[in-house]
């Protein structure tokens, strides 16, 4: 690959000798997706070392890059140039990673372990948790405002109306706080499919809608991808909820009914084990045939039938588990 | 004032449902800075109660607004349009807000009171304390986004990096994180002239400078704003110091030299209360300096002398404080 097609950032001034009629500019580095998210958030020498110990801890133990390789996909089948897709891929993992930043918190959910490490808060504070987390989102927002620069004040408007959404107030904030507040709300399906919807559709919406955004996308093909994202999205949940009922701690990496011991918010504790499966089965059937269509108006879309595969894999592991057919026999 | 002057931020929408042939624009509200600040994180009818209830105790209890008043007045001096400019102010007062809602947290600064009631993790809660920080940070990048908007690309991007190092990894974060690291690194005064630059010159250079940029200042200017910034940004923080050594409790509201007591950095404890006096009127001097180089280029900055004259009455007060006379008197 050449070395002009990846942007890193690079704003490293000094107070009264910035020049300003060299405006910084994205300078160049060469890399992949991985060198893209391990170097956009390089620290300058006068970096406190305990704040950068915490921000190398963060960057040191990447997740699946699931999400990113997914927006670079979806940005390709949408024309956007690699440059864009990399920085927006790149900010959607920072953003995602500061999440689970401030979700596993002791206000929070307490966690000890993250990507096969100790969760930051316990390894450097939870003071340098939250600095390493809103350093994370500071550097998101300005490489998304670098990759959008460009494109028409339209498409830039509704990009960040689109963020607005998927990040804030409405969308992954109220999510994380219905769950946190769930012991309190009502434990009805509404109640746990908003959450779903705030918690985990946000940040599939962001991944497979503002790519194309970008890329320009007609109205009818933003529409078929939101679609498609509110159902795997709150397909991704129920199978998630049902495992940790169904599967045992060795299978799941988690204690296994964790959810009933804590109270935490779970469809299938609401909707009991069959109709959630049965739910289930209706969500991917009809993210089926919204993939369908968004297949007959954009053919490269085809990678998401592989992501969709993943999730009827998913399904059929959980309701194959030994403790589903034996529920299964019950009944 | 027209009520098409003040922008207000409108992005309730449903997954699916979102009319993208009508890309949500920043809605009309009329009103003053009070009115903007405390209605552009309107929150959808979804929004968790507790959230709404913690966003709402942050919202109800403002701040002085001298740095949002400064920002429109900057503005107003360099041409940008009110709306823009209250938008602008805005955001810099939710980032500010922010930013105090985390240094109050137990652990960082483990306040108990701000802006007269109790701090919100105390009302309600560490968890909604972060969640109603992260709805300010949100909402303020969204607000500054749509400002700049309209903007070249040029100024846009200039916009971005200058945000980027005022809040960033080499900001305000760093100088947050350097301050809590205090009891561990060297009690020195370039330790504290560090912490000092993070903490307090970034948000003072993100107030001045930032209109500038978006009024199309010329280098020159930006270059004496940023230096008034960081001369008076500094001054401020000595006077702060000095403060806690000399003054006693009933003055500050604070308990009197705290940051002994805390192991802070208190650069008046590092180099002794006359030497940062000589410094502190040296800053002063060249802060005049610099701001008559201003005045000759914009007589409209004239209202800057006010926050000159603030800065030297304060240290008036501190100088002439009876602790102060006594330890010349001592000399």
């Amino acid at each position: 690959m050449p070395q002009s097609s990846v942007i890193c950032i690079n704003s490293q001034k000094d107070v009264g000798t910035r020049a300003r009629q060299h405006p910084v500019r994205p300078s160049v580095c060469a890399g992949s997706l991985e060198e893209s998210i391990s170097s956009s958030l390089q620290l300058p020498v006068s970096t406190d070392p305990h704040f950068a110990a915490a921000i190398g801890h963060v960057l040191n133990h990447p997740g699946s890059l699931v999400r990113p390789r997914l927006v670079l996909q979806i940005g390709h089948a949408f024309g956007l140039d690699r440059v864009a897709g990399q920085n927006l891929a790149t900010a959607l993992e920072y953003f995602h990673t500061a999440s689970l930043i401030f979700d596993d918190l002791p206000c929070m959910d307490d966690a000890e372990e993250r990507r096969g490490a100790p969760c930051v808060h316990r390894a450097h504070g939870e003071h340098q948790a939250i600095l390493s987390a809103l350093a994370l989102i500071n550097r998101a927002y300005v490489l998304l405002l670098k990759t959008i620069a460009t494109s028409s004040l339209d498409t830039r408007l509704e990009a960040i109306d689109y963020v607005d959404q998927c990040l804030g107030v409405e969308g992954l904030l109220n999510g994380q706080s219905l769950d946190l507040s769930y012991a309190k709300l009502p434990h009805t399906p509404e109640t746990t499919q908003r959450i779903a919807k705030g918690k985990t559709v946000s940040l599939i919406r962001l991944t497979l809608v503002l790519p194309a955004i970008l890329g320009n996308a007609s109205q009818r093909e933003i529409q078929l991808l939101e679609r498609i994202s509110l159902f795997w999205g709150l397909a991704y949940q129920m199978v998630d909820d049902l495992k940790d009922i169904l599967q045992s701690a060795e299978q799941t990496g988690k204690t296994g009914a964790r959810d009933a011991l804590l109270d935490r918010p779970n469809i299938a504790m609401v909707l009991g084990v069959p109709e959630t499966q049965k739910r289930l089965q209706r969500m991917i059937a009809i993210g089926d045939h919204t993939l369908k269509s968004a297949l007959r108006n954009r053919p490269s879309l085809g990678f998401l039938e592989k992501m969709r595969d993943t999730l009827q894999g998913e399904l059929d592991l959980v309701v194959g588990s030994p403790r589903a057919r034996k529920m299964e026999g019950a009944l």
